[in-house]
């Protein structure tokens, strides 16, 4: 049992017939809630961002489509079926780009046409399932993550992260933050530093506000501090997520983690990466990974607040590539991966 | 004859009189001037920062004492002095820890007591042209640091700047913007990327601002891109300024300026460090040399925004310190220093 209670609001739930999330849109300024039982609004709140991070975006597909489901007037399973069908195709449309939901709903799909020909009711109680196990699911993976990652913590640790892959970013307990919360849970004395991770700012907005809620001591710090706070031994381990890690031990993740990482090294501090094995991707190697480049209007406003004069133009890659050698482990909820990654991920993934 | 001419406003002027300054406040949204004859005004200007940057500051001072004199009705040498030291009182009140500030005034006060016994419109003229003295002693060093630096910068260079160590921050011309004005009138053809420089945004606001306004294509990215735009060879020199230069060559610049030079070392970028010889401290070993931390409120709000939850503090420091091995050259209106510093400055500073 652990010795303390993990207390964080849940990113999305299940509740009554009702999917209940939160609108991380109003962080960290209010902790406001979005319930609905209209599937349209869940894809609503995944287009508008009211809820992000890869994990926790299937989920709420997931959980839309069994509203789909539930909500469905169909009397035959063919009905049932096409209903289905037109909600997942409404939910492809918010994010294009997100890996995760097309998984989510395409495993679904998949249980809805496993049972088929079967009673519309029974197909209604299949597909919740299905949408409550891909949460499950989720969190067993993260809680796994933060048994393999808490190894590397010790008491009185000072912990570097960037971005948010917390528990908002999942359905609950999140992926570079697991560690942190199980160290937490188990008695361990650990404050964070969040680095603000501009353009977004979820380091600022987000993690700093989960952790807060959890009780866990955090700070934040302008990404441009990250070389000092490494050079004064402000902090002696570093986490962050992953948005792909190819099979030799590459790590895409958000803009800012190379800077970081590159920081690290020269400072002697060990840097983990925290990921699900889903994201690590056999078939591509890294010089074919495209990073995305975003509008520059989402480096040019800050809360309504223009930051430069009109006219000039901004640089936007929202990710970054951290190679290999600066990387000291990748967690998984299968295990850890150690250097040599083209050794070790291989064997990881054929566990 | 420069091929071309630059075309950028004066951050401050004596007009007829008056002084004029832009109120840095305000910009980028609107390129908007205080104007004015009382010396309380620009008091004022330089407490509430609508007019920043060490160099600018003490122009500041000397042109607000200026007005005070002319201004005064001291009918004897004794009054004049009276109101004059007055009006200083009130000037070293408003940023007390910028060393420009009092050195102007001491100065400006200096010659007023040279003057002793002389008539007092004689002395209010000697004040004045001292005053003016001051600004154009300051624009001709950054024009030496702009033909100094300027041998390092080639046709097709993109540069890389952090802070605005600009024309903004000085009477005119700036310090590490100096060569890229220079190569710039030369007809070079050259462009600039500003990291944004948080949590002031220096870069993105007034950087960008002055280079936009001279011509100079210029571009801003977040302070956290700095690994990635070095890593994908975006950038083939980098700019920055600096706050103080201590003998062995250790510069300590705005936050953020370690991380890039790190990063510019790991990617063979030379980072050339601009500016006047009175920035090098002849004294303070880099050991004494103590980092000023800021209020947290200046991280946790922008433009009124407030970025992360209430109770959630964050750290900010405004400086960091480049050891001498990540620098190429150090450039100043008296010659440029290259390793070793311990020895190439000293000569410098003798010469």
């Amino acid at each position: 049992m652990p010795a303390r209670a993990l207390n964080i609001p849940k990113t999305i739930e299940w509740v009554n017939g009702r999917v209940r999330l939160i609108n991380q849109l109003k962080l960290p300024q209010k902790l406001e809630y979005i319930e609905t039982d209209r599937y349209e609004r869940v894809a609503e709140a995944i287009k508008k961002m009211e809820i992000r991070g890869a994990p926790a975006i299937g989920v709420a597909a997931a959980f839309a489509l069994a509203l789909a489901a539930v909500k469905s007037n169909a009397k035959t399973y063919g009905e049932l079926l096409e209903d289905l069908r037109r909600a997942a195709d409404a939910l492809r449309k918010t994010r294009p780009t997100a890996k995760n939901l097309f998984w989510a709903i395409d495993r679904i799909l998949k249980k809805a046409e496993e049972l088929s020909g079967r009673d519309v009711n029974e197909v209604r109680e299949g597909v919740l399932n299905e949408a409550l196990r891909i949460a499950k699911e989720d969190e067993e993976a993260n809680r796994k993550i933060g048994e393999y990652g808490e190894r590397f913590i010790e008491d009185g640790d000072v912990i570097l992260t960037i971005c948010n892959a917390g528990s908002l970013a999942t359905y609950y307990y999140g992926t570079a933050l697991a560690p942190i919360y199980k160290a937490w849970e188990d008695g361990k004395k650990i404050s964070v530093i969040a680095l603000e991770t501009r353009p977004y700012l979820q380091g600022a907005r987000l993690t700093a506000f989960e952790l807060k809620q959890a009780g866990i001591p955090v700070k934040i710090a302008t990404d441009n501090a990250v070389g000092f706070i490494l050079s004064r031994g402000m902090v002696n381990k570093a986490f962050v997520g992953a948005d792909r890690i190819t099979l030799t031990g590459h790590v895409v993740n958000k803009i800012g983690t190379y800077t970081l990482a590159v920081l690290a090294k020269k400072h002697g501090v060990p840097l983990y990466v925290c990921a699900p094995t889903s994201t690590i991707d056999p078939q591509t190697p890294i010089e074919k990974v495209v990073i995305e480049e975003r509008p520059a209007e989402e480096v040019l406003f800050i809360g309504g607040y223009r930051i430069a004069p009109e006219g000039v133009g901004a640089i936007y890659y929202a990710f970054d590539i951290t190679p290999p050698e600066l990387v000291t482990a990748i967690i998984t909820e299968k295990g850890v991966a150690e250097p040599p990654f083209n050794k070790s991920l291989p064997r990881l993934l054929g566990a």
